[in-house]
C-alpha cells in the first residue's frame, strides 16, 4: 500500500524508471482460467507506444512485454502475473546539469523535496513512460471484462487545445494519431500540431472514456464509490488536472428537473449521471472526461531556480510529446478497465452463493 | 477495506443511516498527545448542520457528538476515536410507497440492484446526512494539521447555478448561509433560491477548497498521488460530478508556456498546478474545485418505474436541500483535511530518523 | 488500516477503553439479506461476559449490545453494522499511583513508550475488555458461515496449567465455566483454581478451536494464506504466546511418512495439516491451538520501576481473571469465524460468474 | 491486497513459479537515501540457495538477482525496487502424470480445488522456491534496520526431528549447513540426515529467530500487534505449522509469578514475553520459534487419489529437500526483518514532528 499499487482485489503494482534497465508490473487478483498471451497485452501497448507519428515523442521503444508468471499453457492460474518491459532506447547522456535544476511544471522540484534524491534521467519515476505497465495491466482487465460481462471500454479525444472535436463515429478513432472520432477534423489537428512544434510550445487536451455493458451494482459506498475510484485512478495519471462524470461541470448550472435522469420501462431517458448513481453503476454507459494539461517540456525558455535557489533559465530540447493528451486515450481506457475489474470482483464477493 | 473507510494511516470508518438510531465514525491513526474535546468537533458539525437557514433542509438535528474513546483527560491517546451522533428528528412515517419506487437521480435504483434490499427512510445509507461523521473526522484532521504544520483548510462557493460569485474576501464566507466570499452578491443568491423554491426545483453549485501551508513533499506516486487521493475523496461526496486541481479544465486550452508555473527565488510565479506537481505537494496552496449537481429531490413530477418495471410519476415532497451545494463547503474542507493528514503521516514515515 | 481493523473484505473496526463511556465496533462487508437481531449477538457476548462464575473477574457488566446501523427490518442491508456496548461498571477511582508505575507482564510499559500518554483505568485500550467487540463481530460471522456454508466453529480448553483435559465430548463444553470437554475433570479444575486464588497467583491455559464444514479453496497464498491470517488474528488476542495448526509443534519430530495426510477415495486418512494445505483450506476441519499465558495481574508482589526508573514493588488487588484462558474460548471462536468469513468472501470474488 | 503482498508501509509483492521463466518481487516503501547494491541482496540469497550441501535439494540455481528499478547511482530513490531472478535449472520434463494426481501433504489438492487449474511443474506457485524473492526483500529490510536502528536479525535451528540442539554460540551458526549454533552436534545431524535419505523419508525441524536492538514502541494494537504480524508472516511460510513468541507453549503451565517479566532499573529481569507486551515491542530481544513440518515429497509410496477420485500410489523421485527446515533460517530472518521494518515505518508516522 505504499503508493505504487492500484486496486484492491484486482490490483497492479508498478515499478521502473524512464531510463532504468526495465519497467514492469505485477498484476494480482486475476481469476484463474482466462486465456492470456503476450500478444493480448502487446496489442494495447502498441496503441500507447511512442514514435508512431510525428506528433508524439520520437523515442524508439519496442515496448515488448514478457509474461514472467501467472500463466500456464496459455491460461491464467490465479497466481500474480509478472510483466517485464525492457527499456531499449534509454540514453546514457550526461544529466548533471539537469540534475541541479527544477524544470517548471515538472515533478523535479517535488521529488527533490520529498525524497532528497532523484533519478533525473528522462524524468525518472515521474515519466509518462511509467504508464506502459498500467496499459499492460489494463489489457488484462479489458479482456476479462469483455469475456465475463461483455463490457467494452473505449476512449477518444474531444478537444485539442482550442479545437473542439465533434463526435462522429467510433470507427474513426483508430484511423488517426489523435484518437479523434471525426475524420474531417484530422487535417486541422495536424496543422495545429505542426505549428505548435514550430513554436516550440505544447498544448492541453480533453479525453473522453466510455465503458458500455457494465451491469448495475458495481461500486462500494460510502467512500469507495465507483466514481470515486475512477477519479482516483484518472487524477493519478500524469498531466491530468480534472476528472468528471456524465454532465460533469455542466451540472453546476443545471436544474434538478433537467439533470436527474428519468427512468422509463425502456430504460433511462438520459445520462447526465454518467452511469453512476450514489456511487454504484446503474447499467448506463460509464462516461468520464479528463482535462489534460500541456506538456511541461517545451523549447521556449522559462524561469526557474537551481537547488541552491539561484535563478536559472530552463529550456527542454530532448525528445518529448508536444501534447501528452494525444497518447492518453489508451492509458485512460486502461485505468478505467482496472477500476471496473476491481469493482466487478468486489461485487462478486458480496453476491450469490 | 469494504468501502466505508477513508484514508490509510489516518482513516475514518463511517456508519449509520439517515433515519436509524445513530450515525457515527471511528477515527483511527490520530497520533497521541493532541488536546481534543467534543467542542472542537461540534464547531465543525454546526457549520454543516441542517435547518440553519431557509435555503437548506428544515430537518431539525442537533447533531450533538459524543466522544466514546481515544481521549483521556482531554488528550488523544493514540487509540481509535469513536464518535457517536444520535438521530433525533427521524420520522417514522410510512415508507412503503417510496420503497417500491426509484426516484430519478437518486441511488434508489442502484442500491436496490446492488444489495437486493434497501433502507428507504430518508435515503438510508445514501443520504447526505452521512456526511456528518465525515465532518466530525475532518475536525480532528483540521486541528492536527493546524497545530503540527500550520495548515489552514478553507472553502467557499464560487458559483450557484448560473450565478458566478467573484472572490472578494475570506472574511465574508462565514457571514452568509451560502459560504459566498462576497457580501454584495448575497441578496441575489437569496432571491434566486427563493424563486427556485417556489418553482419546486433545485440547482447545482461550484465549490472551491484551498489548503494553505502544506509543505512540499506530501503524496505517494505512482498511484496514490496527493491529487489522486483528493479526487477520490471529493468524487466520493454525494452529488459531486467533477473534481479539478488548479487550472483544471482550463488547462485544456492552455499552452505549456502559459500553464507551467515558473519558479523564482521568491517562489512560484503562478499556481496553475493547484499546489501539486507529479502527485506531490509543492508548498503552494492546494486548490480544488468541485462541480455539484442539483438535488435530485424536487417537487416537480418526474417519470420513473417501480420495482416491477411499471411506469410511475415521482414527486418528492419531504424536507430536503434545494441546493446541496450550499452545505457542501464544510464537508469538502473536511475531506481535504482528512486526505492531507493521511499523507502527512505517510510522509513522516518515510522521512527523518 | 491503522491497526484497529481486522479483515479485508469482511472487517471489524474496534474502539473503546476498559473504563471509558463505551466500547464497540463497526462491522463492514457483511452481505445484505441476512436476518440479524441484537439477540444473535447478545448470545455470544453472554458466553464471554465477566462475572459468570467465581473463577473469572467479578466485574459486573451486562455487555448489552445495541445495533446502530446496517440492519433494516431485521435484515442486513450491506451497510456497515455499528455496534455499541456501554461500560456500566467502570470505576472512577484514583488511578494516579498506577499511572506512574509499569505492572510487570502488562502493556503499561510499552503503551507509555509508544504513545507517551496512556489511559491507566483498568488497562485502558490494552484491557481484555476490548475482546467484547470482537466477539460481537464474530457472532455475525458465525451466523453467516453457518447459513451460507454450514460451517460450525467451536472451541474448548484442552489444558489448564499443568492439568491436561482429555477430549470426551462437545456436549460437555457448555456445562462448565472452563469450556472443558470433559465432565469428570471439572472438580479438579475448580479445586486448582480455588487454590490458585488463595495463592494470589495466576495460570496459563491451552485452547483448541475447530471449524467444521469449511469447503476446499479458502485462503490466498502466497502471503495471505488461511493459516497465516488465522495466526495473525489469534496472536493478536491478549495473552496469546503461541499458535499452531493441526499437528503444530509435534510436526518437528514427525517424519514425512507419518505427517503427510494420505488421501483416499473416502477422504483424508488423518489431519496433521489441520485443514490447510499450501495456505488453502482442504475441506478437512480447521484445527487451531492457542497457548495462553497466565494473567499478569496477581496479588503477589513483583519488582518493577516507575516512570522515573526508580525501583518499586507492584501488587494488583483489583478485579481480574486469575486465568484469562477461561474466557478465551468464545473469543478465539470469534476470531476464527471472522477470518473464515473474510476468506469466504475473497474466494467468492474469484470464483463463479 | 490480493494475497501476494506482505506488509503495509514497507511491503513486498512476490511473483513467479518454480519452473516459469523467472521469479521476483517489487519492494515498495523503502525510504530514499540508502546505499543498495545487488551484492547486498545476493549475500542473503546465497544463504538460502539450493545445492550448497548434500542435505538439501540438488537443484542448481545461481539465484542471481537483478535490480530493475528504485536505485540510482547506488542509492535508493524512494521508488519501488523491482527485483528479478531468472530460473535457470527448470526442467521441461513431462508433467502430465503428476498433473493428474494430488501428492499427500502438498498443495496440489487445494490449488486444484481453489483455482480449477494449476501449474504442476515443481510445485508451481506453491514451491518453496518462491521464498527467494522474500529473502531478497528481507535483505533490504535487514540492511535498513541495521543502519537506522542498529537492529540485528539472526536465526538458528534448535531441533532437527528428535535431536535437540543446545544453543552454544552464534559464531557456529554459519559454519555448518544446518544453521546449528553448536559445533559438537553437527556430526550427529549429518548422520541423521544421511540415514533419512537412505530411508527415502523426511523430517521436521524447529527454528529460532531473534531480533536484537528493536526499540520500545513498534506494533499497532488492537489487531496489528507486532507479534500478530510476525505470526502472520511466519505461518505464511511454507511448511510452518506453529509459531510462538518468548516462552510460547511453555506459558501454558507457567504461573503469573513466574511468567511476568520483572522490571528493574537495569532492565527486564527475564524475557518470557519474547520482547512484545500488549502487541508492542518492549526493547527486549524479539524471540520467535517456528515448528516446521517434514517435507511432503518423499520416496516412500503413499496413498492418494487422482482428479477423478480413483485411488493411486504416489512416490516423489525428483530433487527435493529432505528437511525444509534446513534452509528455513535465512527465510525466517527475512520475514521477521520485513515485519519489523514495516512497523518501524508505521511508528515513525505516529511520532515526532
Amino acid at each position: 500500500m505504499s503508493g505504487n499499487t492500484l486496486g484492491k482485489l484486482f490490483c497492479i503494482t508498478n515499478f521502473g524508471e524512464s531510463h532504468g534497465p526495465a519497467i514492469g508490473a505485477v498484476v494480482d487478483g486475476c481469476p484463474a482460467g482466462m486465456e492470456l498471451t503476450e500478444a493480448d497485452i502487446q496489442a494495447e501497448l502498441d496503441r500507447r507506444r511512442p514514435g508512431t507519428s510525428r506528433h508524439v515523442t520520437q523515442r524508439q521503444e519496442a515496448d515488448q512485454v514478457e509474461i514472467l508468471s501467472g500463466v500456464y499453457q496459455g491460461v491464467t492460474t490465479g497466481a500474480p502475473i509478472g510483466l517485464l518491459i525492457r527499456n531499449t532506447d534509454a540514453r546514457s547522456k550526461d544529466y548533471s546539469n539537469i540534475e541541479d535544476t527544477f524544470r517548471p511544471g515538472h515533478a523535479d522540484y517535488t521529488y527533490w523535496n520529498k525524497y532528497g534524491v532523484r533519478d533525473p534521467r528522462g524524468g525518472g519515476r515521474s515519466s509518462a513512460r511509467l504508464t506502459a505497465p498500467t496499459v499492460a495491466g489494463g489489457a488484462i482487465a479489458k479482456k476479462w471484462l469483455a469475456r465475463q460481462y461483455g463490457v467494452r471500454v473505449r476512449g477518444y479525444m474531444s478537444q485539442l487545445g482550442p479545437i473542439h472535436i465533434p463526435f462522429e463515429s467510433w470507427d474513426e478513432v483508430g484511423n488517426n494519431p489523435f484518437y479523434a472520432p471525426n475524420a474531417g477534423i484530422v487535417a486541422q489537428l495536424e496543422e495545429y500540431m505542426d505549428q505548435l512544434r514550430r513554436d516550440g510550445d505544447s498544448i492541453g487536451a480533453r479525453i473522453e472514456v466510455v465503458a458500455e455493458g457494465v451491469p448495475a451494482g458495481w461500486g462500494e459506498p460510502l467512500y469507495d464509490r465507483l466514481d470515486a475510484d475512477i477519479a482516483h485512478a484518472m487524477m493519478g495519471l500524469n498531466a491530468v488536472k480534472g476528472v468528471s462524470m456524465g454532465a460533469g461541470f455542466e451540472s453546476i448550472a443545471q436544474r434538478g428537473s433537467e439533470h436527474g435522469d428519468e427512468i422509463t420501462p425502456e430504460g433511462f431517458a438520459s445520462n447526465n449521471a454518467g452511469g453512476v448513481l450514489g456511487g454504484i453503476s446503474s447499467s448506463q454507459p460509464i462516461t468520464v472526461s479528463l482535462a489534460i494539461k500541456p506538456t511541461s517540456s517545451i523549447r521556449i525558455e522559462r524561469r526557474s531556480v537551481d537547488r541552491q535557489g539561484n535563478p536559472v533559465q530552463v529550456q527542454t530540447l530532448g525528445r518529448h510529446d508536444p501534447c501528452v493528451g494525444i497518447r492518453a486515450t489508451p492509458i485512460a481506457e486502461s485505468l478505467l478497465a482496472i477500476v471496473l475489474m476491481d469493482h466487478a470482483l468486489r461485487q462478486r464477493a458480496l453476491k450469490g452463493a
